[in-house]
């Protein structure tokens, strides 16, 4: 968690710009022996693939991933499995055509992070955003790809969960429905009704927030520490870090401030084998330890902040100006957003379990 | 972060639970010849002790903190200065009343962390919550007040925005009222208003949640890095790490994913020496870089989970069972997370101030 | 391995100076459940405690722990046990009599830290040698005792194997005569020569070097990894933190260098359950990892830089000088620096055991 | 430190195996504004490339480096500069060609590496050393060239001081000897010397072990950190972390513990501006802090396991057998550590660098 780099015993490195020959990422401290492929990878990074509906940047980006280093085929079973070495994994930018950054070359963008960039290193580099572009998320989403491999047992899943100011009715959730619309929206309905609306933002120039709500199953009791190692803090760190994210929430988050203790508590009844709770407020969570329900976290994503509207703002010379920011973006990142959030769940549960398993020896709670 | 430490070049460690004998925490990368003094620390140590009001737990912990190494007198001016070298500070546990816990003994309580510490350990210290205590937040405040000393020109303040349902007016926010009132809430007519419903809370064995929110104004522009360095997820972290968090938010937070990016964005405007921000939705961070304008921050904590109402439950051989918890808690544990999220901002801020200045060599953006 | 913080998984911070009240070690991520008491970790302690012979410094520290955190007393036996929370262990300085500082107030010590530290932080402290002090290495060896109980099957000696110019004789190498000298030396005969010899650069004013040889038993295969987090890349590391210590090798180390590989290499044979190595050249460590042989490490100590003959210095204020450091110092640092040598070994293995436990699922080699 | 990544603010992690398509380092933590090429880099990749004399590895492998991100031009020198984001470097392997490994599939090769990853990882991988491969230095050469820059007035030179047993002879030391011979030997007439005996080691199917001394100029006082931060402990650190290294030592080393402290202490002298030391036995580090004088780190390096002589080995199914390691091995690997040297000592001194900026605001000592 040191510029670049997230994790402790499973962790991974990210680098490269939009504007450059390639990203990448390096995973490091990955169990041996898991069966992972290009092509497994593939399937996420193309979830997150821009330009698969109106809704998304017209960029094209194929994404195409490639394993440099860490695995070998097992020649047991002729399967490509990993080594328990650095994992190397990079995407080269096809789509690097020369735009004209005339308009943008010496006025900052209001909301952008290149005044921010400018002021940290004394770098005016104008063209694309450098790191801060979300082309970064792919190196993330393929890392969470080979962290779902070392997660048997938990299931990782996604969904937009309100957009602008519109939310979906969680009466009518349903995880098969994600994949079924343009939004990764488990409410059928809400996604219908969505695409009249995201069109009209896109008409105006104009862009739009939204909620994305992340779930692990799947996940034992134990996994996380106090204090500063809690699975929460970790969680909040992970989807804070995704570009344009402005909060994070556990279960039931900010509502829990307006609960009183008798309405926020879940309470606990005997199971067959185990306790389980009748509820689940903490969103499987407690003292930053995972309590065996399933993990809920919400992160919220501003609206771009690259609109074509005019806004006011200033020229590097500290001069008053107005800016457009022309090219090709997304009218609600968002959308892109929600295979991103379900890699840094992956990322962060597979980094507690090996610190859990390296501190106790067990996989999971007492009774794992 | 990992487990008991938090920070990168400023770091700290905290150690101790309720019902040992001390805690304290160990400040490690203090820059040297900064004034500290065990009154400065303990003027924030006591705006967080118990027993202040009625509406915070009636046990009487002196909170009183002893420095133990890191510091010594310069001859030249006889002030008490940081060495350079780790920090211990001390606070030891005055207020060890044997309490009658056969109640809890066998039971879990709802909502509270014995029953994840039980799964991950396999170990069942009913005495007390062990780490879980929210007494480990005075090793926070502790450290915090040596932060404070590390960052001149910054100033961090904190206000209750909210508690329950009940929000505050920010048209009457007024920093000064914050210390004129049991809730440390700088709306003087909420706050007045809070205590009869904190009152009917309290008298019904119950608890509620609460939104604290934290500014930091004097942040030069240039703290932060891209991209698991970001200053927004570092602050993350650290606000969820603290007892019975359960969401953070930067800026306008989760009301930015209603917004459209005209709304949001802060326009900028040529200011006498830089330019400046019209209005700062951002919360004073841009891609994870502070932009001068002031850090804002808020976390909702949850109702205390420990509440003298029954509760359904489970005793730990896996039966059925209801839980009272007796003992003196807090109604709402928020108030007396104020002072503690003042002390992580302090934290994180001194450890990204340094962090910056290591990698570009100056205190701030370009032109500071 | 930041500043004053060691190891990743099982990972302790050290605090204190010889002059200020007392100093400790608080150890984090410690297994939950292992049998620890105050008596264990004194006997490590009172091996390396001043004062035991003629040959170490007269000064009087009775160096009595304090159990501060982390354990409880396990009911079912009356065990006192880790919580797997921090352990915080205080030593408290007993012996801080008022010394005449006046001889080196203004001048540097040659071979002393104290023209670093005051080059390094701006701060003259030149009463006691603050954290430059081998004070410091109590709380190691506190911390060690820790570690030694997280490492069952793992035995831990050490043995004095040279002092000055003058080496052991392998061939009398006997582990049981270590605690019958005052030099935990493994040859009686060679410590019975040394007594003579000491004295003499005793009643000189004058000091010695020293080799510590330390050795782990009962090592399995499978701990450490390529690359950066190599065993003997951070035994290395342990052992040169060790005040005056200027050199570390592993197995052949050195002398490797004059071999062939045909006399290098240890060749190997089938044992009855596994392959075995016929001689241990490698110091048990191959490419990083431990290959089930005895881990063997030698580090070199140089003579203390305190001794009461006059050397040539400078004052503070850049004028040549001469200095006389009085006091009662170690004529060979190197004698105590045996348990210290001990802890360290411990305290990494403990650190690897935990990340292979962690990254693999197993407490070692593929047959463990 | 952990596993695959090396420092703390200035930090890099490699990746790759040589029989992979290629290796590479992604460097993090840079300063901003560095001028970096990939000429410069090459330059020292081509200084550790093999088959440039006969007495190192006659594989061809252009390690050809690639820039991949982390840099741009900038337009008021039309310079590559550092842009303060992670630098990824790629070097692909061309010389792949497909070996014959029947003879060494089931059998271990004594001293070698593949016995101890087998039992750690429960991989059997025999084509190629995996990441245990000393191919894996190309990367931290590569990396060290970008430390280089970040160190504006320090110099960094290495030599081959000893092959075999066989030194050099200090009388005749001349850094500018170093590149005019195949031994990276600043002694000319050692290195004549060498050749013969060289070519007996490898006419006879043999190896031999190495020496290599690394000294650093212009490191000003203040850099490094008691105590587990010292210097010297992550050079050591550094050094044993490189292939077939057994022994670290820091100037005088183990000779020191030969001395007494009247003889080991460098005394000092007032010079014009500031005190200097009249010798260097302490290799410019006194209590982990960089004196001004310098920095002088030797290291051994054992002969290479890979040698065509038969050895006695076991069989993966733990069966007795004899091995012989056919191929194009270095008879003596320490010849290319020692631009592996050069590039560590860099990596060490820039993190140091920058922490000791982060912490105390200066670049070196108090006059610094």
């Amino acid at each position: 968690m040191s510029f670049n780099t997230f994790g402790h015993l499973f962790r991974f490195t990210t680098w490269g710009e939009s504007h450059g020959p390639a990203l990448g990422v390096v995973v490091d401290g990955c169990p041996p022996g898991l069966p992972i492929s290009e092509e497994a990878i593939q399937r996420d990074l193309d979830r997150r693939k821009p330009g698969q509906s109106r809704f998304t940047t017209q960029r094209r980006e194929d994404d195409q991933v490639r394993i440099l280093s860490g695995t070998f085929i097992d020649e047991a079973d002729g399967v490509l499995k990993t080594t328990g070495t650095p994992i190397s994994l990079m995407i080269e930018n096809t789509d690097q055509r020369s735009k004209d950054y005339s308009e943008i070359k010496d006025k900052y963008r209001p909301g952008h992070a290149d005044f921010t960039y400018h002021q940290k290193y004394g770098i005016r580099d104008y063209k694309g955003s450098g790191r801060a572009s979300a082309r970064e998320t792919a190196a993330r989403v393929a890392a969470g790809a080979i962290a779902r491999a070392a997660l048997p047992g938990v299931t990782i899943r996604a969904s937009l969960v309100q957009i602008g100011p519109h939310k979906i009715d969680y009466a009518r959730f349903d995880w098969d429905q994600v994949d079924q619309n343009p939004f990764f929206c488990a409410d059928p309905v809400a996604a219908k009704a969505w695409e009249l609306y995201l069109d009209g933002i896109r008409k105006d120039g104009n862009s739009v927030g939204a909620v994305i709500e992340v779930v692990a199953e799947g996940v034992p009791p134990g996994w996380g520490a106090p204090i500063y190692g809690k699975l929460s803090a970790d969680l909040a760190s992970a989807m804070m870090s995704i570009n344009a994210v402005k909060g994070v929430e556990i279960g039931a988050g900010f509502e829990a401030a307006a609960l009183t203790g008798i309405d926020n508590a879940d309470e606990m009844r005997a199971g067959p084998a185990a306790p389980y709770f009748t509820s689940n407020k903490a969103g499987g969570i407690l003292g930053g330890i995972s309590n065996g329900d399933p993990v809920v976290v919400r992160f919220a994503v501003k609206p771009t902040s690259s609109i074509i509207s005019p806004r006011l703002s200033v020229t590097t010379a500290n001069e008053d100006t107005e800016v457009i920011t022309k090219g090709r973006h997304d009218p609600c990142v968002g959308i892109r957003a929600v295979p991103v959030g379900e890699a840094m769940m992956a990322l962060v549960l597979a980094d507690h379990y090996l610190r859990h398993r390296g501190q106790t020896g067990r996989e999971g709670g007492i009774g794992y």
